[in-house]
């Protein structure tokens, strides 16, 4: 049986890949990562629900907790605020953790060519997103040019990224046709407890369900229209 | 004042690098690796003291011992051996560890981001080394390209790879005409107090310094001609 990695933070992106990646029939090494984020605690929380919920025994939770001390984004250091979402807004905000994608793939590609993994599946998305530059298909396609050139010559590891281009409405669509448990994932930026429902975060993800016409079955504190 | 990341293992060719980028007139950041390998203390050591030496006081040692949970390599699992050289080999040898400089570098690029360093210098070479894929021009290349499209517009990180096509022999007369101190080096994969000599590792740093026609300061168990 194929055997991919998947990388599951335990938000709602990652979980809808996860269903994809059983669906094609690899069989599931979950990659989780704590990377001294404010809600790592909950995450976590998140990706053990998941692999109990998808029967995944092959998991590796990794601390780099070295991108909290290198700092530069506010879902690190604890003396940036994250700010309210502006859908509209060009700029990258101060939510995005330098190169922590790269850091992520690089991880995964390291125990992708121990375990012999064919594939690595992202849940990355350039449409519904922040506008984080390591999010993008032109990104993945020079990271599979880094994989192929830099692991042994008998390693063959491809990336897939199947929701890159997918609205998050299409994102909750498909995630809802695979009947992915959407009430265990986590997407909420700022909270532990109860997702804020402001951070950007928590709106791209409200707007969606709003789009897919389903009800996102998580709690918030509010819940506004976007 | 530019500045610069050095990736500084302790080994020559990292020294040598980081007296290169200093020549250039780049101000130093050093960025240490601690990934569970066997001489990991001996490196560290090496590291603070060629920081010392530098006057370098912008460092960065980060914990990736995750890699060793990975495994894979010799230098990271007891339970495989480190093997005698075969500099004539053609095959990677057991030492390789999976992707391991895909990590540093992604860990690199982000705190050059954070802190605005133009530059990210590696004493990465592919001429007088083990044969390891991620060691090699166009794995670099491919790298570049990674952070040109990873990282924030405004974002401007260069690899320099400068001793990338020279041979130990070169590496060392260089070093040796910028005054590195090879005395305070470590190149060993097995040792922590004196150098096997024997390794991968300290066979090709004997070859150099002999086919230079300079004595190796270090202490050695013995020096093999190779």
């Amino acid at each position: 049986m194929k055997k991919a990695i998947v990388l599951l933070s335990g938000g709602m992106d990652s979980a809808v890949t996860t269903a994809i990646a059983i669906n094609k029939g690899f069989r599931i090494a979950a990659l989780h990562l704590n990377y001294g984020q404010r809600t790592q605690e909950r995450e976590l929380q998140s990706f053990e629900k998941l692999c109990d919920y998808y029967n995944i025994n092959d998991k590796l939770v990794v601390d780099i907790s070295y991108l909290a001390e290198i700092g530069g984004s506010s879902l690190t250091d604890s003396k940036i605020n994250v700010l309210d979402a502006k859908l509209d807004n060009t700029e990258i905000p101060n939510t995005y953790v330098p190169f922590r994608n790269a850091n992520i793939l690089a991880i995964a590609t390291s125990w992708a060519e121990v375990i012999k993994a064919q594939a690595i599946f992202i849940g990355a998305n350039q449409v519904d997103s922040s506008g984080y530059p390591d999010t993008r298909k032109d990104f993945f396609d020079a990271a599979q040019r880094m994989i192929d050139l830099g692991t042994k010559p008998d390693t063959n590891i491809k990336i897939e990224t199947p929701i890159i281009e997918l609205s998050k409405k299409e994102i909750i669509e498909y995630g809802s046709k695979l009947k992915v448990p959407f009430e265990i994932t986590w997407s909420c930026y700022r909270n532990n407890d109860i997702a804020c429902g402001t951070c950007d975060s928590c709106a791209l993800r409200l707007k969606g369900f709003d789009e897919a016409g389903i009800f996102d079955p998580i709690k918030y504190e509010t819940r506004p229209k976007y």
